[in-house]
């Protein structure tokens, strides 16, 4: 399907996965033992606890807030720059089931406000400014959105399947989420 | 916690992994616009779709195939090679909510029957004899495994995101997953 150029962002199939984002979370990771919640690639590395913590600050600090600067501002008031280190301080004495619990309360918040705002093509090509890339579109930042979720959930499968390596043996050369 | 070298496989924990992954697909996949379920890579390579067949040919004719071989015959009966094309055929005419109900039967199955055998030390060390990698234990057939499912699921989240790879402007170069 890749090389179909859509006219513009279908907002509904967007929506359908970032609804879905918490409940996959609660999935994968809700009960799991905490070796796997806390398992990273290295030092400064995040592990899936960690993503979480981030995932919670986009919802706490940037998708609509950007959304809402977007629209009632434009691109005269730059986007705050975004805090990739705020959850490392903001969770610590948290656990893996409040913070699932946390993402989805605030997700449904956010995926219901922007349903509500009835987007249309016209208020998708608005634009803002973001602090390192300059213009961006509302529909850049929104399926930008979508792109994270599924960046984020596949960092978490990949950092997990990373706690095995040394466990398959020699079937490491046929399971390429271990070099990556 | 990479680093630190388990003396062997905890299989609880492997088993949690494997018990998860139906309902993970199922929040992530059921109900969703069959654009995010059909998209691919390009030529030649697998859509979630695809993925999920692949996954239940996994559940049919190895896992627990051959780890019955290896308990029953050991190495002296090497296993079948596995048909990475199979669910290619099997699959035109399934909908992609029949797909997720297979694998969820097959792998409740599959798991339970993995616990029944209670495993133990010994055992996870017996070999059989993989067909194009040689001697392998049980202990790295079962961790092959829960690491084959997360890497799937990191393959469906990736090639899912691709999808929106046009649609996130200069947002691109923060995406990494975009980029694999």
């Amino acid at each position: 399907m890749i090389g179909i150029r859509r006219m513009s962002l279908d907002l509904a199939e967007g929506i359908a996965v970032l609804h879905r984002t918490p409940s996959v979370l609660r999935a994968l990771l809700g009960g799991l033992p905490d070796p796997w919640i806390r398992c990273d690639e290295g030092a400064d590395t995040w592990s899936p606890f960690d993503v979480l913590g981030h995932l919670i600050d986009g919802e706490e600090t940037d998708w609509m807030v950007r959304a809402r600067l977007i629209l009632d501002r434009g691109p005269d008031q730059p986007f705050a720059p975004f805090d990739r280190y705020r959850h490392l301080r903001e969770n610590r004495d948290r656990t893996p089931g409040e913070l699932l619990e946390r993402f989805a309360e605030l997700r449904a918040g956010n995926v219901a406000e922007l349903e509500a705002l009835e987007l249309g093509p016209d208020q998708l090509r608005r634009t803002g400014t973001h602090p390192a890339l300059g213009i961006v579109t509302l529909e850049q930042l929104l399926a930008t959105w979508v792109v994270h979720d599924l960046g984020h959930l596949a960092q978490i499968a990949r950092v997990m399947a990373k706690r095995y390596r040394d466990d398959v043996g020699p079937w490491a050369e046929y399971l390429p989420v271990l070099h990556r």
